[in-house]
């Protein structure tokens, strides 16, 4: 049987580039053979750009990168979510008041992965303005049910092998939630790590870039493209000397039944083999900390988003300009300093326990994707990690009682984001999870 | 003698506006008028709309707003700095590469201020994607120096009277330093206050928004409009009750002769009127954070500008290329990250300072503005008050050996920007300096 390129991660394709076996153009054109054969049932995205990539990945295949260590990702096909600018392609941003716009430049994050060698394929779909308004995006593993959001197709493109990776952003739960639902790695760097010059501001304090991919490995090398580091090998933890903590937090008790056993049963099974697992009981004030994310993401955002308040308010949905943005406007500036001082003292207090933990262990998700495609699904175990600017991976380690993947979330210290991705490997590789290869 | 509407201030304006004594198309017109005349000696316009700005005031005509508080800037026209986002008007950002750039949407700053009623007069002259390379634009006190920079279009047109008050944007001291050189009021908020959204990205951690007026009260009433509070009256702060914080600092010896005296003399006069006056010492480690700053903005901005530095390389000039950029690429993440924790120890260690006074006195640039307009001048009093995300403001206390506006810079606690405004309006008041006029 033939090799299914577009099965790759991006480490292996890298090293068959960079060995001769495959060429750049090959392997982008596995992957877009895998969209037109994805795409009609899996809706992921919002432009798909044939043309483009392939002669992009043409022009790559007479270079010879196998000493080129600048360019890591050297003819590696991606997708980007359409909040995300491109000088050549256009930039919807999920709603149709941004129809076929088309930015001067590349977002920053854009122009690294291609200094990098990376192949942009196309746009994937967004919901309205990155909230909840969902876009046509459907879970590969089950099409009647939510992919998840607000970096839908991106996700799905990932899970679907479209594309080996794909970006996101993350400014509640909009990157791990949707890597949960599709059964794929997703990661939510440390706040402020990765530019996002270009990319469309929801709530400036917490607008994270985050990416999908089919292993850890490839989540660090595709950070390191994106802070503009070296390339180097990936060297996964030392199991036996990781301090693990296990947060099942406040809101354990909306995690469904069998997403709690399914963690407890992966605590059991890496206790003996680690040097030590330590229930972490939530800093006083940890439960304020969804009630400050609310106020100040609502707050940012109205004012973020005052040109299509107030001079496209008839193409913003209901939910969304009465929903969160009303809030906005009626949270002052008081409440804002204040829930801004709650948040600050609050990433105080977790900063000492990550001085005694590796890596905490808690619930990416209450369970599997919804069923339906009407709303993207519920971030609450997202909500802190996010507000407290921690590095977070969602790992694809169970199933659910319906056989669709239910992620575990790996949490990091501040800007210790390597770190925990060595730790994650070793994890995973403990409770014997491997790269994601495709649903169908 | 006919009343110069180009010289009002905002609060001047609106009142005129609001009583109805002055319709926006006459006060528009007059600042066009006053643009003409004066623009082809001190050119600070990219862009200036004549059309637009008219007709938008003319539909503003009509309106009575003396019972519309959600418009305190009715019939107000204002500059931006050409990095700032217009959906109808050019966004250059400086540099020919983005010659005739037409972005989709206005920035969040232009579409709050027009929804308080203000009326976008042009886009003003700034340095190379807001950094060194000088723009066009000349002293109004004086034709052969510098108006400072990056925002030098900005200082030089409220200087002239072409506009009430215009935006900027401080990463350094591109706010501080203009208006102390032109003699306006310059303002940089707290850093995170005003969305930056639409805004060109130089350096993520510093990047500010900040204006320029021809009054205090003036920076108060734009202030609440970008942050979307609402209108208020401005109140000073009671002059016997100010503790005020005399920070001489570590750079004090390169202030010229004639400044440091001035502000000695001025120290002099507030102490026997206010509560206390007390001389404060740079906290440990506050010589540091120049080079945090620097290594920090190369290392974000490097990053942020991946697309021009990619794929317009030859259209950057070589001092940026080669200083701020390779500067930024040369830097690792671990110096990134180590910067980044020693700027955050500074900002706990000068709260502490800021608790025990309103605010502190200190320069705002050595002296006057540089003759030439090779170089836009020395932000070595602004830097660490950037870095450390404190308000401050530069007020024209004083003018130099040869007759040249030199700035008095005051600087708040964190996130109390009213406060500092407050207190500066009775400081500035008891040493008898008042609002601003027409320099001609």
């Amino acid at each position: 049987m033939a090799i299914d390129y577009a099965q790759m991660t991006v480490s292996e394709a890298a090293g068959a580039i960079a060995s001769g076996d495959l060429k750049p153009s090959t392997l982008v054109d596995a992957c877009l053979e895998r969209s037109r054969s994805q795409e009609p049932a899996v809706r992921a995205w919002a432009y798909l750009s044939d043309d483009q990539a392939l002669m992009a990945a043409r022009l790559l295949d007479s270079k010879n990168v196998s000493a080129d260590p600048s360019a890591p990702l050297h003819g590696i096909p991606f997708g980007i979510k359409d909040i995300i600018d491109t000088c050549d392609m256009p930039t919807e941003h999920g709603t149709p008041m941004y129809n076929q716009n088309r930015p001067a430049r590349d977002a920053a994050c854009v122009a690294l992965l291609r200094e990098a060698g990376g192949v942009l394929m196309g746009k994937t779909v967004t919901t309205e303005l990155a909230h909840f308004h969902p876009g046509k995006t459907r879970n590969p593993h089950a099409l009647t049910h939510t992919p998840g959001g607000s970096s839908s197709g991106s996700a799905a493109a990932v899970a679907a092998c479209m594309v080996p990776f794909a970006l996101g952003t993350q400014t509640t739960g909009s990157v791990l939630r949707p890597a949960s639902y599709c059964g794929v790695y997703g990661f939510k760097p440390s706040y402020g790590d990765v530019s996002r010059s270009g990319v469309f501001e929801c709530a400036a304090s917490f607008d994270t870039l985050g990416w999908f991919t089919r292993s850890v490995e490839d989540i660090f090398i595709i950070r390191r493209a994106l802070i503009h580091a070296p390339a180097s090998t990936f060297v996964p933890a030392d199991l036996s000397q990781l301090r693990i903590g296990v947060f099942r937090g406040p809101e354990w008790s909306k995690a469904d039944p069998q997403t709690r056993e399914s963690m407890e049963s992966a605590i059991a099974e890496l206790k003996p083999l680690v040097a030590s697992v330590q229930d972490i009981e939530p800093p006083d004030g940890f439960d304020d900390i969804a009630h400050c994310h609310k106020m100040i993401a609502g707050y940012e955002f109205a004012r973020a988003i005052s040109w299509e308040r107030t001079q496209r308010q008839h193409q913003l949905s209901p939910k969304l300009l009465l929903g969160r943005c009303e809030d906005g406007l009626q949270c002052s500036y008081d409440e804002y300093v204040h829930a801004q001082a709650t948040l600050a003292e609050q990433r105080r207090l977790i900063a000492m326990t990550m001085q005694q933990q590796d890596l905490l262990l808690t619930p990416v998700a209450p369970g599997e994707a919804w069923e339906g495609l009407a709303a993207t699904g519920d971030p609450v175990f997202n909500t802190a990690w996010t507000s407290l600017h921690l590095p977070a991976l969602s790992i694809p380690a169970f199933k659910g009682p319906a056989g669709l993947p239910v992620g575990l979330q790996l949490v990091g210290g501040f800007r210790r984001d390597e770190q925990l991705l060595a730790a994650a490997e070793c994890v995973q590789q403990a409770l014997g999870i491997g790269n994601v290869r495709a649903v169908n």
